[in-house]
């Protein structure tokens, strides 16, 4: 830290994003990327006559992605804002909407929103999850603060059904609820058709799971036309170019190939179905996900301690630091090899195979 | 404004982009973009192999292309910081070091100092530039704020000589100078040189105009190692993976096909001159500019009327708001074909031609 550093970061202890190993080639089942390659609809949009034209900016308003989400949404182009990434949306919704109230959400979610707290001098309001994980949505009822969760949950990959959600939006009308939907499209249900019947709700969704483009950098948020106006304004005021050319073509292309992301989002789902299976099987724990990754322990060995092991195996998966979740290892669902490979290096690193 | 938005925002004026318009074609002479394609070398990185990765995240370090920017400008990759566009970088420059000190800049700048200010709640101190639009550094001299100055600077296009930026940087060492040199490729000077001389120096460059890459954003600063760990916090508060795969990519690219940057931007240099003699015949008054813009006015028609009938005759330059130069039109170096045309409509409009 040199001595210009303003006071208020002096403690700022920044996210941690998912190993990205530059050495040893790895099966990577620790950042929740898709094992399918984008569609071929944004292959052949990113063509040279494109390319050429990166020496114009990109369109602030990023018109022919917005359109394409929201045709494929139903919602109106004036309800939607886009970013780089949905943790550049998150940034921008902590900052709009917190400073005077803080924002509440549950102790193990993404590691993100007590960052985004401490960068923006927010109160952050931890609120425990239940012992088996899931969120009591009676525990916000006397909080005035915003809430943000995830949904399904980062981590646990355990959705709330939207009955809870609009309880959440009812119990304080005053407050914000961002339901960040990273994870929706491979079991959950969205609450984007809520947007309308509720003025204090904003849906969060990116492109990096479940339409394969975490390399493009986009994600986007669903709201009210007055709270995507101020996000504007945020926006405006830090970055209005903040997605680039390409990007906005290639999400544009694969809003456009609805039949690809069905297909893979559906294998993802059958997947997520075998290797639940075929670890209980093997006597792990697994809570019910409706992600693209598991959260998954077995009484024989420590979180951190299979996580290594599997690593020197050439596999990566993540461990996450939380306390209440340290026994896990969180599992991105990957493709079918990667997935037997894994079993089976699960299989020899717990003795039951050499 | 919805009643969410966080009482520290309520006065936020956001940056204006110039015009961005989708219906008529113009001849685009408003945002300095280049009137260049990229390097051939860049369209060909941009492949459909590339493409194919997308569903994979961007290396969150940006290696490949903070390697190719430390060998083009002989510092160490612990010395750079790549971000989305030169925007973003300059939020981060903001959050990092302003807060408990304010931000000096001359008065006419870039307009998006000030909203950066607004956006964090940091003092703002426009310092007057001099009738004939130059900096005197004695003006900061008793400033205890940050600086930070576009060189050459935005709008005017004016370059402050290094002799005088060393002086900026031994007045005060206890506050942090940003040299913005988005403009410096067109005929200024870099103080990249004086990173190691002076702790408290951070330059800031972009990859939008010398390199023909505005709708990649990608932008970048150097200076050293310490304040980059300092704005290396914020970004991993922010967003870990702020730059995606393609642009990294096209940057190393770029940076990797110096005779071609040479080329581009001798011949911006070149056009520059020759519009500026053009237009000092026709009677113009034309700040003497090393940017690919240039800043002129005439006695016969203000500058908002020239912008005006400019446009209804499809060539767009820009007309700034700011007082001291609403006089003024702000014209990009077009090809050569576009100065031409620019030219020929200016002449009919000032009745010289019909």
């Amino acid at each position: 830290m040199s001595k210009f550093l303003d006071g208020s970061l002096k403690n700022l202890q920044p996210y941690v994003p998912g190993e990205q190993p530059k050495d040893v080639q790895y099966i990577k089942l620790n950042t929740n990327e898709s094992p399918f390659p984008p569609s071929q609809k944004v292959i052949e949009v990113l063509n040279e006559e494109e390319s050429k034209k990166l020496r114009l900016y990109s369109d602030p308003e990023t018109s022919v992605l917005v359109n394409a989400i929201a045709e494929f949404y139903g919602v109106n182009a004036n309800q939607i804002l886009t970013g780089n990434g949905s943790d550049e949306i998150l940034a921008f919704i902590f900052r709009a909407f917190c400073g005077e109230k803080g924002m509440a959400c549950p102790d193990v979610s993404y590691g993100f929103y007590p960052v985004f707290c401490n960068l923006f001098n927010i109160k952050y309001i931890p609120v425990p999850l239940k012992a088996d994980f899931t969120v009591d949505v009676e525990d916000y009822k006397y909080i005035a603060d915003n809430v943000i969760i995830a949904n399904p949950n980062a981590q646990t990959g355990i959705f709330l059904d939207l009955e809870q959600v609009e309880k959440l939006l009812k119990q304080n009308k005053d407050r914000i609820v961002v339901i960040d939907e990273a994870y929706v499209d491979f079991g959950g249900v969205s609450a984007i058709p809520l947007i309308d019947k509720y003025d204090n709700l904003v849906v969060v969704q990116t492109m990096s799971k479940s339409r394969q483009l975490a390399g493009a950098r986009i994600g986007f948020a669903i709201s009210n036309r007055q709270l995507i106006d101020d996000l504007k304004t945020v926006k405006y005021s830090f970055n209005p170019y903040n997605v680039n050319r390409l990007s906005i073509l290639a999400g544009a292309a694969a809003f456009g190939d609805e039949s690809y992301f069905d297909a893979c989002r559906k294998k993802i789902v059958s997947s997520r179905e075998r290797l639940t299976k075929a670890l209980q099987e093997m006597g792990f724990v697994v809570l019910p996900s409706k992600a693209n990754f598991l959260l998954a322990r077995h009484g024989k060995i420590g979180g951190r301690e299979l996580y290594l092991k599997l690593k020197e195996n050439g596999v990566l998966v993540r461990h996450l630091s939380d306390e209440r979740i340290s026994d896990f290892v969180r599992i991105t669902i990957g493709a079918d090899d990667e997935i037997d490979i894994l079993l089976n290096k699960i299989k020899v690193i717990l003795g039951e195979k050499k």
